[in-house]
């Protein structure tokens, strides 16, 4: 039952054969590899190799345009929306993004919302974009309904995660990424594998009480926003969760609340769609538009300097800054390898056979 | 010990002519007085006139200037920094938006940072200016430490909301307006009046144990991020608490993280400041800068009509969307009036000594 390790070259070379076989170009098959193994590499394994077989699937069901024309429906000096023609979102997202960085340089700021799109992989990746241009970048994504607003037995809203990438001088960068409920579905799907319970504030039974079991969005349940219960905040988690949606699908016109297209491909598709497909949300703002670089980048180095550096809690040895945890993870797995559990290597095996790929 | 009621006319009268004493202008004080008393208005009673009196002593301590020479320092087409010159938080940031605004007619989008400000009331009212002239709002600002990081034992954050208003067409608009904490300080204010112990995940002790204690800050405790605990998301608040830092201070160069000037005028200013002042950032998007206004409005209604007729929880009558609340309070105070606590209307009573004015 033990993980095996794969090297990040073994992982990109069948990826990359995977999405040439589903027809993609050579340079979509790239990129899409490139954005999908990032979250493995980040140690996000719930957005990476673990969701090809999904992609694949969702392609046979006709869910996903393997040859999408990718093209801009509306434009003003900073803002676009496109038309991603049920491309890959991990295509889809980051020729967006390219196309919020490009306006960022003309006018110092773009901001491009996306419909017609799928998954796009991890937010931050996206919002990374941004980081070598001396942009901070923005992504957001709206995503299938399993979060209850406060107050509601209804799944409305999806995990709806924002990322925020910020760059520095000499200091590693800031790089959120976040799903904007208390935990990500990924980690109910890890009790789930191990049969344990989940802490109270995840999840919610079908009547809205709260509940421990990992099984409970089977029978009706929900997770539960950012902050779990309104003593707490949940009322803010819904509106963050909101907001991505708004700002994904209703600026966009991509289908949004209990009406965003499912991943699973055997999952049928929502009736009364009120937009097309998934929607995104990106965008890029030049640090030089507010204030000279060199000066941004010293107070931000400053700032990253002094958090990281806070004094830590009872019981605790660090205080990190968003994405430090991650970059780790990165270093970690680029030198030693990526592990994968047996599902993700059966999911695997399964596609090398279908293709007649070896893994 | 009951709250006395007052007309929005009567408070409006005071207020104003305590910002004209202090020496404003006629058109900022009637500006500051309309930004102070939405927070009374829509329930957001910490806000609001009670802070009155604590506007007044920074002025006396040369901390706010009542004639500033607000102007832009930096702009790109869609992008400026602001120079609040030590002005009203409440007079800066409203001004700031409208720059934000006249970007967005021009470009699609305006963003504007904010340095050398302070206190600007309720983010709310300056993402709403944004609804009248069909774009969406946004706002921010950093405030003094009171927050610690996930995993420290040090305040570092203040509670830095973050505010989003989305026009509709038939249905009232969506505002969201929170702070990035579990629960704001005011609500350990009302704990410490009533001599009542607060609930667990709102704040920690000195060392970074959970606290039940209301007085818990002022013996080195700290609020904690929206979240409350890392298991429970509490290092998602802590991004969003430092992601509102960075956007309202390293991108306009005023002071961040545990530099940021205290609201109490009794309080020493840090040293060392990293920057000038308090600082904003204020967003303004055109909704037809992505889609035509009519089709947004159109989607923003169902949007709005299926979050506010959602299935309501067990023990739960109705589903609200982020705004509902406040604006029934707003409507009913205009009718009934504005109820106010006897330390506050102690406090007005000894402005209207000093200021030879009648409440």
């Amino acid at each position: 039952m033990s993980d095996k390790i794969f090297s990040y070259q073994q992982l990109h070379s069948f990826t990359l054969n995977v999405f040439l076989k589903m027809g993609c170009c050579n340079e979509d098959a790239t990129l899409a590899t490139h954005v999908l193994l990032m979250a493995d590499i980040r140690g996000i394994d719930s957005h990476g190799i673990a969701r090809l077989v999904g992609y694949v699937r969702l392609w046979e069901a006709g869910r996903i345009n393997a040859t999408p024309n990718i093209k801009i429906i509306h434009e003003t000096p900073s803002t676009a929306v496109v038309d991603g023609d049920k491309g890959l979102g991990l295509v889809v997202a980051p020729r967006a993004m390219q196309i919020a960085i490009d306006k960022a340089k003309q006018v110092g700021t773009g901001w491009v919302s996306v419909k017609n799109s799928n998954h796009f992989g991890i937010a931050g990746y996206h919002a990374m974009m941004a980081l070598s241009q001396d942009m901070i970048g923005m992504a957001m994504t709206n995503a299938s309904a399993l979060v209850a607003p406060t107050y509601a037995a209804e799944k409305m809203l999806g995990t709806n995660p924002i990322a925020v990438a910020v760059p520095a001088g000499k200091e590693a960068p800031f790089v959120a990424d976040f799903a904007t409920t208390t935990a990500a579905n990924g980690k109910l799907e890890i009790a789930q594998r191990k049969n344990e319970s989940i802490p109270t504030g995840w999840a919610q039974d079908a009547e809205g009480n709260p509940s421990n079991d990992a099984h409970i969005l089977k029978q009706g349940g929900a997770l539960l926003p950012l902050g779990s219960e309104k003593e707490l905040g949940s009322h803010k988690g819904y509106a963050l969760g909101s907001i991505v949606d708004i700002f994904s699908a209703v600026l966009s016109g991509a289908s949004f609340g209990p009406w965003v297209p499912p991943f699973p491909a055997y999952v049928p598709m929502p009736e009364n769609m009120p937009g097309e497909g998934l929607g995104h949300f990106l965008g890029a703002m030049r640090i030089d538009a507010f204030r000279p670089a060199a000066d941004f980048k010293s107070n931000m180095d400053l700032w990253l300097h002094i958090f990281r550096n806070a004094k830590p809690a009872n019981g605790h040895e660090k205080v990190y800054v968003a994405g430090d945890i991650e970059r780790t993870m990165e270093e970690e797995r680029m030198k030693k390898g990526i592990p994968l559990g047996n599902e993700v290597v059966t999911d695997l095996m399964q596609l090398a056979d279908k293709f007649a790929l070896t893994l």
